[in-house]
């Protein structure tokens, strides 16, 4: 596996199930949405608005994307579920065929730019480490057939490497291009 | 990793939140479950029967054990959710240090023995197959610290590879033994 193949298998409309777990409290959160992967050219305007950002890292950036998600949680109260939308774009800096940076231009926790790190294990699935300031996130992201895949993610606090919260998504290819 | 070393972080109580996704029918289920795994020896008389029955495997077994359960679902009516509790003896059957066969008395998702193929990834994340009469279960464990475990499943149909349902469990060793 390498990133181009991880993205160019990871594009398209998603419809996607994701349970939260946070584990000191022992509650479940309950996640559908709809996402879409889309890829980007590298001469998009906001593309190389980032790399100048990151310019300094000195590394030659491939096959950027753009995530659009949009969510209905079932953690507000019972009858006024909470709908979310965003988007972000993400842009691999490979350092070898297996691992790299990748820069968010909005984190999964933390609603700023970060670089994370990825690599892929010997099975294909993908790993992706971003650390913030209090807190370090982990997701796994691995393929069960062409249509479906599954993504698991935990969240760690910076320090004593506790782990507070973990969720899982269940993602199954949508041949509409509704998003 | 290797077989042994993954049976002994897991031995100890745990708490597990487990997450069920229906893919074809975008339902969640919610289990609370009380895990114990725990060694066992060679000699007992359970693990002798069961490699009578697969005794023409011809591989050495090593490190057997035992893995009891109490769960609680929220799948059953709103107000009456469904307990129910097991146990299950495995017995790891090394082919090399990173892959072997698998004794369970108890399958996972059908209540008939099974012999299951397991295998260890890069980062030491435990693979478990099983196949049965109409489905293959795929299950796939890893530590995200010594006393956090993640274990994530799939089932699919055997002939067609279609994908019914996923689930994810999120385990926290518990320090006193109260299973």
């Amino acid at each position: 596996m390498n990133i181009e193949r991880f993205i160019s298998q990871s594009e398209g409309v998603w419809r996607s199930m994701r349970s939260g777990h946070s584990l000191a409290f022992q509650q479940f959160e309950e996640v559908t949405s709809e996402i879409q992967i889309r890829s980007l050219p590298l001469e998009d305007v906001r593309v190389e608005t980032l790399l100048d950002i990151y310019k300094e890292k000195n590394l030659l950036p491939i096959s950027p994307f753009e995530i659009k998600w949009s969510s209905n949680s079932d953690w507000e109260e019972q009858n006024d579920s909470l709908i979310s939308s965003g988007k972000s774009i993400m842009i691999p800096l490979p350092k070898s065929s297996s691992e790299g940076l990748m820069i968010r231009s909005l984190g999964y926790i933390e609603a700023q730019k970060a670089l994370s790190h990825y690599s892929f294990l010997s099975d294909g699935t993908f790993l992706l480490s971003t650390q913030y300031d209090q807190t370090i996130a982990e997701e796994r992201i691995w393929f069960a057939s062409e249509n479906v895949r599954f993504r698991a993610s935990v969240i760690k606090t910076l320090g004593s490497g506790g782990i507070m919260q973990s969720s899982f998504a269940s993602e199954v290819r949508q041949l509409s291009q509704s998003v």
